[in-house]
């Protein structure tokens, strides 16, 4: 007890110092997940890096996406003026072709030019982006052998979520939810599009350059694709395989800012094709007039 | 020191006791900045609505949009079918006409039909989406008071922005970042865009349904919507005022549901207007063939 007692300052000062340390590394902890951590990152690289969310904006963050073009020369811009009948008409028609998109998922193993699958990827590289930075990659896979180890990930991603989703009931469950997960499709369309988002680019320095709304720009990209695919008389279905994004992104040898935002095959629809027989809200559903 | 000695075994205690506290407390408040705090969420409820990430998915979430489609019926899908020589036609024409697209400030004030606005939102609201959820309002804007609110909102956030990431550079370089936040372009368009994300809905039980990919989903019908303006000769630019959206989801009375992904001033390009000289990556920059 005498020599607990003479210890008892040491005894106190460890422990105020314990305290002090578990306090401190706790805030940083904290604070680190707040911002993202990069001794994290770094110490698990893709697969954080593939997860890390990049759309949050902060409040120094650039709202017109064109600010960057500031400095550079402007020239006139006349666009095509169509009158006042052929405009209405022209609204009509396109509302009338993309009406008519479903999502796909019987897919023709028929050729498709491939002049036409260039067109539409050169007309979604037409898509507006944030400080112009056009932060799309398209990977068109055409070669069997590569389609069907893409297919082998997917599926055994989907298998598992599948089985985590219906947990016991699972197995009773097996036939219906087979077709679910089984993406025959993705052996037999001629083309898979797999739409890469670029996350951040590089400076002359080396230095990281961030591009914000690289997600919402890419995704506006896809949904020009989509209307340059309908125009042709392709289908797709829209898929986004998030969890196999790592290792569709290290099969397919894309570098690490590039996270996999979409997955599209693409062909023409097959002969017995069919689609859930669903409705759209109408116009006074998803229109405020004020 | 006898009674510091005597005391000591309840010193130590009180110690090991606010040790394990504020280790829990961290452990605690480390996980909730993870999950996202239910308890901030209520304290401050649509600032933190408004800023909450909600594209993350975890591993349980579906991959295929349409899942829950498995027990609609089926129909036939039959669609139009192009000759080889149409068909690459039409690839070429949709990418000419789109790629005449151009980032518009300079907006002319004259009338713009609204039967014509109204076939370019049902054309956006074709989109494909998360399970079908349709997670999209459009808010067409006409109204000129409105408009001015509008512009209010969105210059004094601007300002605040442009002021921050000057620091004291910024006076001296007033004259030229006024043109950056000033948003003439608001008052005078004859019709703003503002669409909304849906980022979640309701059960019928009145329990709250998340709408996974609510922004990828409302991105991609903002893409499909820039191609129906551009089909019918109309100009725009693509914004996204974030820090604006929960004050303009306030002026505009949405719910609490809905965020602020992107405005855009919609009209005929103003006689004089002017782009900014800029290209776009080619093909092979774009494009990966596998």
């Amino acid at each position: 007890m005498v020599l607990f007692s003479s210890l008892t300052p040491v005894f106190v000062a460890v422990l105020c110092a314990v305290v002090v340390f578990i306090h401190k590394s706790f805030q940083k902890k904290d604070r680190d997940s707040k911002t993202g951590s990069k001794s994290t990152a770094e110490s698990r690289p893709w697969v954080d890096e593939d997860l890390k969310d990049d759309t949050e904006i902060n409040s120094k963050d650039e709202g017109d996406w064109a600010d960057s073009e500031e400095d550079v020369p402007h020239v006139p811009y006349a666009p095509e003026r169509y009158p006042a009948d052929v405009q209405l008409q022209r609204s009509r028609e396109f509302h009338t072709l993309m009406n008519n998109r479903r999502s796909v998922r019987f897919i023709s193993p028929e050729p498709v030019p491939r002049e036409v699958i260039d067109n539409v990827i050169r007309t979604a590289g037409t898509s507006p982006s944030g400080a112009h930075t056009e932060p799309w990659t398209f990977v068109v896979v055409a070669d069997i052998e590569m389609k069907h180890r893409i297919r082998e990930i997917v599926e055994e991603e989907e298998e598992i979520n599948y089985r985590q989703r219906m947990g016991d009931k699972w197995v009773s469950d097996l036939r219906k939810m087979r077709t679910s997960w089984v993406k025959e499709y993705l052996d037999i369309a001629p083309y898979l599009i797999l739409i890469f988002k670029k996350t951040y680019g590089m400076h002359a320095s080396g230095k990281k350059k961030t591009h914000y709304y690289n997600e919402i720009s890419v995704s506006i990209a896809c949904g020009i694709l989509l209307a340059a695919l309908q125009n042709v008389g392709l289908v797709t279905v829209t898929s986004t395989p998030l969890n196999c994004g790592p290792p569709l992104r290290l099969l397919l040898r894309r570098p690490a800012n590039e996270k996999l935002l979409m997955l599209l095959p693409v062909g023409y629809p097959a002969k017995d094709a069919v689609v859930p027989n669903l409705t759209r809200k109408s116009l006074d559903d998803i229109m405020v007039f004020v």
